[in-house]
């Protein structure tokens, strides 16, 4: 190993050999709940996939980013997941694979979030699986609004937000939707989401061995990326209370929400930093969501969408009407989360 | 600030009021499961406390670890928790009022962490509590094999273990035990759970805004303690597969288990560390165990009491009978975790 890979402060075993170990650990860990089903472990299905009759959904990405995206595949929950290299995309066989796997019969929606790589391998699994008459519509994420400007909405990355797109949409397949329906649910539900995101350091590849770029001290940027990809503005760190208020005026700028209006908060770490901190945060959006008349529906604070070690949380938040309302509160249980 | 405070890579709006924006926060986002007992909240109860004719089992210690202790208050588990300032004790009133709080009349039994700060007024709470007619009874959690030799077991720190001694405890009260027989299943948790902790970063304490003790470049410590205590070994990082093999050979050899054998495992993050190499760390203590004919019943890996931004783990091994394994599966919910 270079200097730099035998410096990392980090428990592996080979840089190379990070997503390989981890999927083993994973599945000796949840063989209750997921399954295995490519030799290379890199497309994984609920246990009891495919479910006769239900319209299955498959999402996919890079790994470093647990829970996301293999976190969220269980009852009530996603039907399978292709499983990339660090922030690398996973094969377009990876995906089909995960699609084969899954198909109930009626049909296979494709939520993943907005990036090159992605679309292209999953928009070529999708092509593949129409040859073989798996039916198959997608819905890419794209709730991170640094990333693009107003008016150019479809071109956003999709971030943490996404969460709330796998959460209503399956609860709609759950339910015995249909698949335009669970399309439409998932669509209605990126519409409705916004996310803001805040970086205070790097995170370190572990096939890298050193950060690939630097925040420095005492600052911090806002609309960082989950893989470092540039924000809007950098500059001192600021207090919780100010962040915060920062995030959530740039989310109602885009998304507005009317007095009276139910939303659902996501207060998401990234990966170290402590969950004291994203409770400080989360106090400060209710305070300021509460002056503005608008009710917190329900609320998740925690880890669902990481970039390794990278210091930093995001806060999305969904705008509800009565069906997403109705949606959030069908349970679910994966791995890494139960919500009764 | 001072300059060291000013560049602190924290999401906090005043170093002082770290414990009390994080409280207020806490109490904002689950008014439906927990309620505040004092006006300072630094006293908080399940939100259906007293549990009439229930043994309510009582937490405390310092803040900075979560989601110990206040994590673990909820249905099916923990009746109350004090709060402390960042790595302090709560005090002795602070303990009272919980105690004041859930007592439903079968007794109050403290599961806590051995710390002396917390001994001392944990045991005022009860001359106090006594003195009200209220029985208490006290099981201190001494999971922490590099704290002591063997030999003084008892003089031992409590970590990430004591998450066993709640849970079982708990189910035993919800399950309607007698304070002596709650008692008896924390204590004979306590006496099967043994933990080894190791640690590549520290942390920083939001009041001194620098690290406390270093760990050079290229380092680890071997039984650092989750308030940075000094550890057993300190040397060059080594593999997953390494440390993983150190850890569970140190908790073999306190505390044998015979081939064939249940046993629970816990994976614990300590802050930093990404999920991802919990489960690489996973991988290897299955196969060690594995190969040695011990199975594990269940496991629990993710964060389960951290130490702020620390970067390391712990590996916690309880020993299962029948009686501790019928109790690990009865279900609870609290606002960090669910478990059906």
């Amino acid at each position: 190993m270079s200097q730099d890979k035998a410096k990392m402060k980090k428990f592996i075993n080979d840089p190379e050999k990070v997503v390989d170990d981890m999927l083993e650990g994973l599945l000796l860990a949840h063989s209750d709940q997921l399954k295995s089903v490519r030799k290379d472990n890199r497309a994984l299905a609920r246990i009891d996939a495919p479910v006769k009759g239900k319209v299955a959904i498959a999402t996919g990405g890079g790994s470093g980013h647990l829970p996301l995206f293999l976190g969220y595949v269980g009852k009530g929950m996603l039907d399978g997941v292709a499983v990339g290299d660090i922030f690398a995309s996973p094969s377009s066989q990876q995906m089909l694979d995960v699609t084969r796997a899954i198909n109930g019969g009626a049909g296979v929606l494709y939520i993943y979030g907005n990036y090159g790589g992605d679309v292209m391998n999953f928009d070529m699994a999708a092509e593949l699986a129409d040859l073989e008459d798996i039916r198959v519509e997608t819905v890419v994420a794209t709730d991170d609004v640094a990333s693009m400007p107003k008016g150019h909405e479809h071109q956003r990355r999709g971030v943490a937000g996404m969460f709330y797109l796998y959460k209503t949409a399956s609860a709609k397949a759950e339910l015995g939707g249909s698949l335009e329906e669970v399309k439409r649910i998932a669509e209605l539900a990126n519409a409705n989401v916004r996310t803001m995101g805040v970086a205070l350091t790097p995170c370190i590849l572990p096939a890298v061995g050193r950060p690939t770029f630097t925040i420095g001290d005492g600052e911090m940027e806002i609309g960082m990326g989950i893989h470092g990809e540039p924000g809007i503005q950098r500059g001192t760190i600021e207090t919780a209370d100010e962040v915060a208020t920062s995030l959530v005026t740039a989310i109602l700028a885009d998304l507005p929400v009317e007095e009276g209006q139910d939303v659902s908060v996501l207060i998401n770490g990234l990966g170290a930093t402590p969950l004291e901190e994203l409770y400080i945060v989360y106090r400060a959006v209710h305070r300021q969501l509460a002056e503005k008349g608008i009710r917190i529906y329900s609320r998740y604070i925690g880890e669902f969408a990481t970039s390794l070690e990278m210091t930093g949380l995001s806060v999305s938040i969904l705008r509800l009407d009565d069906e997403l309302r109705r949606l959030l509160d069908v349970p679910f249980q994966t791995p890494f989360y139960t919500q009764n």
